[in-house]
């Protein structure tokens, strides 16, 4: 379904790279960037224990975190240079018990209007070699014209 | 619209307390439960740097996170003393840069059914005695009828 | 929660009304509009066989559509003269059969923002003077400022 | 991503089938099925004036239902014979005005649990034969078993 695309801002993965450093969350979640393209982004969590819930799983929250950062890059991967992301909203559904080695947030651009971006992002864990999906997302992102992302 | 309502689980109080402590990504947030009453519960989070995205606000994956847990144990009030929660899907709009010196997460359950319980979790922030709503989140958790929460 | 505000555009019972005569579905649906204040939107639907779903109940796409309609014309009281409203996006639970002899969608903003504005829709279903809840709805509604609406 | 499945009942094509005869809603908008297999449902929809908005695309009401229709029908593929759906929650992002000569709403489950299944249905317009994404949906849909589908 996805053809190749391009970006805007040919700076796109230093914007998105210095942005994501800038989210001191993803750092306290352990979460670093697995790969950037136009319209894309993969974002990875390694299990640990600060992130569970009750019954020792990964906390929907945490599985919701990633998931709306990978959006959110992906959006801002096809954004000009001089703007900025906002989640307006996301939705969850959480298809199977976050459980695993590691998690993978996985965002695609599905429509790139100038003003809203709609991003599908589809969380998978990682055990054994196996992916299990276990969370979609679809979120609206808006772009903030004329204001940079923040240094 | 909401009238006072009893719970099934006249210990519904210490369970509710018990799976929170459980919850570690509860700690790793710095969040506390703030009320809880049948089909009700509130959780408090201090603004703190470990939890901000790149314009400083507070991450939308924290805000998230918080009125999750607060949808669950709202519900988890309902539930029968033999059952557990899991959050099914949530969806939340972003009214408001999540900005404050702390952030309350209120959620009441609008629908108990048996099987599932329908959620509605407002998040607000809190600065210089003033509250600004924040997030407004709807939710569905399930009962697993038979599974206690963990001890 | 919400306090009397103002609409920006002292025509804006004339400029919904036009607008919904022009929405041939809610004619399909047999809808009209029952209250209109600023902010604020009543829309209701008869009970009839030609909405019903397979188990006899209103089919959750009409349920849906009456929520939307009002859920974009609570907005549409808050926008400016030259501008029209376009949704973004909505969610709903569906809580209850949605059984009755009609059914009342009752829709607020909960956040007017300048591009979007958020609203909270419920529908309630009418049976021997008892209303229940039957569906809760959020949705983004976009203002395309300098579109008005078509006359 | 999907794999060829099989379905708990071999007679759910005649099923589907007769349940969607019994939704006047779809009589009313004039849906008929295009598509049936395990886990997977298409439902289209010619453009009619009947179901306009007020800028004279389709109604976002109209575009919902058929794309939760054909959610509700791709989970009854995946459910035994004695048992029957109902929706519990959708959430629908307007990706592009609903404009077209027909519409076609592809909906597949992505995951099938006992009581809960999880579908994703895209609706995109057709015009001069041209296929363009116009909305994204996400559904839970739940099964009620030992209740079949009225006859």
């Amino acid at each position: 379904m996805t053809t190749s695309i391009d970006s805007p801002d040919s700076t796109y993965e230093s914007k998105v790279r210095r942005s994501f450093a800038n989210q001191a969350f993803m750092h306290t979640l352990g979460a670093t960037i697995a790969r950037l393209a136009p319209g894309k982004c993969d974002i990875v969590m390694p299990s640990h224990p600060s992130l569970a819930q009750q019954h020792g799983y990964i906390h929907a929250g945490a599985v919701g975190a990633i998931a709306d950062s990978a959006a959110g890059y992906a959006a801002l991967t096809l954004a000009p240079p001089d703007s900025s992301v906002l989640t307006v909203e996301y939705k969850i559904n959480l298809v199977a018990p976050a459980q695993g080695d590691s998690f993978v947030a996985r965002a695609r651009v599905i429509k790139s209007g100038k003003t809203l971006k709609i991003a599908l992002s589809e969380v998978f864990s990682l055990r054994d070699g196996t992916e299990t999906l276990c969370a979609v997302m679809t979120a609206t992102i808006m772009i903030l014209h004329g204001k940079p992302e923040p240094a």
